[in-house]
């Protein structure tokens, strides 16, 4: 295991640092990979954050995030749709691995689970001829399904598989352990995504219990029950093996913690436990 | 829309009302079907219980629960099955509908899902003969995802029918709303349990954005996004026309109110909007 492995999701150093100090603690650490947030790259600006990438020859392996596509109307929907094709061109400029979406849940006061599920496809769909012209990939990422209604209603990674084989090989997928580690059909779905040649990110943290808040207590490799080994195993007989990229929302613990700690900590854990 | 298609499951009103108590208020509101927990049963007294049943006629469309098979060793494995057979009787002697199985989660500090869904195929097979023996169905209840290291590893509708195959017609599946209601795979998990003719009971609530408390912030149907109708429609083209029963776990609001205006606002909720 090398640094070369790791890459930060700069939500894990949030309230810590911005960009450019991340990146300056991630060189400190030796991680030369990272995945910044929409918000973190506008705070510097995109030049800015495109030069430091070259410079320190960053590896990107996502932009985090697109998606947010379910909307009451149609001008609400083409709005994120128009939000999306600039977020494309931010993966392009820092020449990242894939742009991450995050799909969006229900819109307005809606019930219609279906019919966002189906606002989602047609914004992927609509995104799609940007995105290829860009040569920017698109990674959906399942979130769990306690997270239906709000964040994401693409819930599982055979359901985000199903929306990639009718969009074509620009889309895939980014397999966060936190939100499919419980799903009964995880190793046939990997493997499915392996077979589709569609996993483009592999995200870490760890799944805590009790887990005191549903967005903002993730919990550090090895603190929590996720098998961490096993899924690794899985994506990589899938003929994936790119960086493992931690992304920890940890209001009460990790955010708390100086940088330099927080980075110690993840090599320390990605060495002995993923 | 009778009073006789809702099930009040008695954990609704478990901080207002004993079994007794509960089942006074249900009568006061027309309603003639029910669901214990055992230890409300247990605070009665099973013989107690069973003559209130017999008296009133009542429903009992299912027992909860039985279930938490996964242990760390065979002697509390074995413990936990013999708990279960107690649980058969429970049930038996109040000619319940169905025993409500939560299967349990990861036994104590081991990270292994997989085995953990083995002895819980283990223990409900370990258990079928009694509950054959006494005309007990076995109701496996799906719990959601969030619930999988703690409470429940099945997880979904077809992984409990998966196992339902394999241990015959005396196991079927409960289908709560609140665990299963974001399965992009719904529709099609509900068809297959009809015609597996294995769907014993049909739980209601809501859930409400934002979720304040993983467990205990369960919503009253119609306060937050799930498509109640549209379930319902799916259960009844399967095959079930059993009461709705409402199980809602609620901290800081129903939980608070008296117990006839809780049943008063179920009945009128379950008219409106299921």
């Amino acid at each position: 295991m090398t640094e070369r492995m790791i890459s930060l999701n700069l939500a894990t150093t949030r309230q810590q640092w911005g960009f450019a100090e991340a990146v300056d603690g991630c060189l400190r650490a030796g991680i030369t990979a990272i995945s910044p947030w929409r918000d973190q790259i506008a705070a510097i600006g995109l030049d800015e954050a495109a030069r430091i990438v070259r410079d320190n020859r960053l590896q990107v392996t996502g932009v985090c995030r697109g998606g947010m596509f379910p909307a009451e109307t149609s001008e609400g929907r083409q709005k994120q749709i128009d939000d999306n094709l600039h977020a494309i061109d931010e993966a392009a400029a820092l020449n990242a691995d894939c742009l991450v979406l995050v799909v969006g849940g229900l819109p307005g006061s809606s019930k219609d689970l279906p019919a966002a599920r189906q606002m989602v496809s047609d914004g992927i769909a609509a995104m799609l001829p940007h995105a290829k012209a860009s040569g920017v990939k698109i990674a959906i990422e399942p979130l769990h399904p306690m997270y239906a209604a709000d964040r994401a209603c693409v819930n599982t990674i055979d359901q985000a598989l199903d929306i990639c084989e009718d969009l074509g090989e620009t889309v895939g997928v980014a397999i966060d352990v936190y939100h499919v580690w419980w799903d009964p059909n995880l190793a046939k779905a990997i493997a499915r995504a392996g077979r589709m040649k569609r996993i483009f990110a592999h995200h870490i943290c760890d799944w805590l219990v009790p887990t005191k808040d549903m967005l903002l207590d993730r919990g550090m490799m090895g603190d929590g029950v996720i098998d961490l080994p096993a899924i690794r195993e899985m994506i990589e007989n899938a003929g994936f093996f790119g960086p493992q990229e931690v992304e920890i929302f940890s209001q009460d613990n990790w955010w708390k913690r100086p940088g330099d700690e927080v980075l110690a900590v993840i090599k320390e854990r990605v060495a002995a436990v993923c």
